[in-house]
């Protein structure tokens, strides 16, 4: 098992429990919770997915991600009281889901030929689309468009990835320098709660 | 006509008279109730089609689908002061519509090669998708999220119906079996005001 | 470069601007206002090729369109304050992306061999589902769902096209005619603020 899949399960789980989360706090039934963990773990991979026309998406080629993300789903329906102590723990698998989300997107997006915005734009939908979807459907305005460093280091991280591909980077280095820059903007940002301008600031 | 497809535009129907209730209830105008009733209708049908990389969706190809979901939509939008009296009738046919999407969206799912888990996840997107979208469309948290047996009747009917595949049923009596387990459930939870847990409880 | 292509371009510089206002209003931050802008630009035509399985997108071959609509966007966030004065203009504008996107989804749809519900309902989609996901990102029912003759004048043009096409029509003028048709009565319900019905009038 490559590190990068390793990574990507360890960003499932992680994605996994904070839609379960979520639909917890917003008073959802079991089932509910279960489609929120689902939906956040696997659903930016699965519009990209869409995008590109490989049908059908990753997580039916290779259930190991629904199983995955339905157990933790349950897992944190059961475990509940007993997470917050995790709170910090699932910030730091979170940020790493978010830099592996992002380079898997970005590159699927160059291997499929796709442009240079397009590929930055899918890597984004890789790492963002699963929890805008879960905030729609908890009836909030996703958390992502209106404040955090969260997007900003997607994004940093896509155009970064595009950039060295298009330099002849040797493909492992290329991932592995994206996927880190990712998880460590975000996680200075969360430390030193760095934000987007607005425009009425 | 064979059954399954003359109980699937029983559910058609009924799903699209929910949608467009919903619809005006949140005081949307005549296109907005169109939208609700067709979406209600057809979009969980839809969504397993773009997933599975069938295009264009089941309805674009038999346009019957669509005739009839605009047409339900358009005497809900004329008769509604007239419908209180139809809210018990409304329920069972709408119980039809679930047990039967449940086990085409399986069976579905199975014929294009899906695993266990996605043919049971094909199957309950197939019945739920679309009263999720409409509750999204009218700004609410999904109904299916958050109470009653609704998605688990088709949760419990998608199970059994790959069990029943996979133990090499015959193929007309495992639909049956299934979808009548679905209905059962859902109109048994309706009379005893059955309800999943929360983590809250 | 054709007329129609000029005005596709048009339309979606408009929409991008719709979408970022949107985004600014929610206040989001400047990743938010460019996720609204692209979304209203590109995301109907995006959910149009989807259904007919035209992959990628039409925005993915052409990146023309997105980056248009990046470019508006971050336009648009920095000079909101100034463009008060541009309201007017932004409804002329709106109203020819309507026109132009409502007859290339519907003539699309047809070259796909939609048949005439799913051809009209093709067009419809293109030139308003932009519109209905950037309202639900930002957590609020769709206007065009609740008010304003918007839909309907999409809907006519959409009709109208097929019509013209199924009599045999110059290609050209028939989505000259089409179009047209659209932006006037787009224009004609701004100016005498008329609407459609709703159930409980």
């Amino acid at each position: 098992m490559s590190l990068l899949y390793a990574l990507d399960l360890v960003g499932t789980a992680a994605f996994a429990a904070s839609g379960a989360l979520a639909g917890i706090r917003r008073k959802m039934d079991l089932f509910g919770v279960m489609v929120l963990g689902l939906v956040t773990a696997i659903g930016g991979g699965t519009l990209r997915d869409l995008l590109l026309g490989d049908n059908p998406p990753f997580c039916f080629k290779n259930e190991t991600y629904l199983y995955l993300a339905v157990a933790v789903s349950l897992l944190t329906f059961a475990l509940y009281r007993h997470m917050n102590s995790m709170r910090q723990s699932l910030l730091f698998f979170d940020a790493i889901g978010l830099g592996t989300f992002v380079v898997i997107g970005t590159e699927k997006a160059l291997y499929f030929k796709l442009g240079l915005l397009g590929a930055v734009i899918m890597g984004v939908i890789t790492a963002t689309a699963g929890g805008i979807t879960r905030d729609v459907l908890a009836n909030q305005i996703p958390l992502i468009l209106r404040k955090e460093i969260y997007a900003s280091a997607c994004l940093t991280g896509s155009i970064l990835l595009v950039l060295l591909v298009h330099a002849g980077t040797d493909r492992s280095l290329a991932l592995l320098i994206a996927a880190a820059t990712v998880i460590a903007v975000r996680l200075l940002a969360i430390r030193f709660n760095w934000a987007l301008p607005r425009a009425q600031d």
